[in-house]
């Protein structure tokens, strides 16, 4: 269970999940959503907890973009300390958009084919093996 | 239904879901999860296509962060074009994470607490007549 150790700014409470304002937002109305059952990361989380999960996501993303009046909405979640996660509870980043608010997505650039056809190969080996174990 | 116009490295599909690489990746093998069936964004989709994208989701991403031998992930999603959103239809980005790969987080400040104690107070008073709206 996560501990009320923090004064939080709490949106929203169910018995099995909690919303409150980042104290380090991105943007006005930046907030997360917190399952209360301990798992560290997405890959840990079972379908039931990650159903409900989403559902308050985007439950409360719809009335926090109203009463904001945001033009949009990202939702962001890291995995590991190398993806920028700092603490090691599931939370999902809400974050609302403004025009012209200067947040700017991540570089990208076009895919290196040859990369990605050795890669598509592994992947699908790998779905294929898992699907011959488990059935 | 999603029609398959462009040519995509499929890695992934289902009745329901079909997961391509993306083809302006951010990092090797960032791909994307996508409902057949089409909403344009979170806001519009039910409960039960959440369900069914954040657990496709969550099992692509650990099968390719290991393939790939990435040390995080990330999860990402726009809502609208001010959030980033170029194609009106639903898709979750998931994004393999390497030490030291460069991608940063935006930029945050401290909360501003009297602007966060009136948005509070504004969530709450909303979520108040939603539930008294459906008692």
């Amino acid at each position: 269970m996560i501990k009320k150790e923090i004064p939080a700014r709490t949106i929203f409470e169910s018995e099995t999940m909690i919303a409150i304002l980042d104290i380090f937002p991105s943007n006005p109305g930046h907030f997360l959503v917190i399952p209360k059952h301990h798992v560290a990361t997405l890959m840990e989380a079972d379908e039931s907890l990650l159903a409900d999960w989403i559902a308050t996501t985007k439950h409360l993303a719809q009335i926090v973009q109203d009463v904001i009046g945001a033009a949009g909405i990202n939702i962001l979640q890291n995995n590991g300390e190398a993806a920028g996660q700092v603490i090691p509870h599931l939370h999902m980043h809400v974050i609302p958009r403004f025009q012209g608010d200067g947040l700017k997505h991540w570089a990208s650039k076009p895919l290196d084919e040859q990369e990605a056809d050795q890669l598509l190969e592994r992947i699908q080996d790998r779905l294929k093996k898992n699907s011959t174990r488990t059935a």
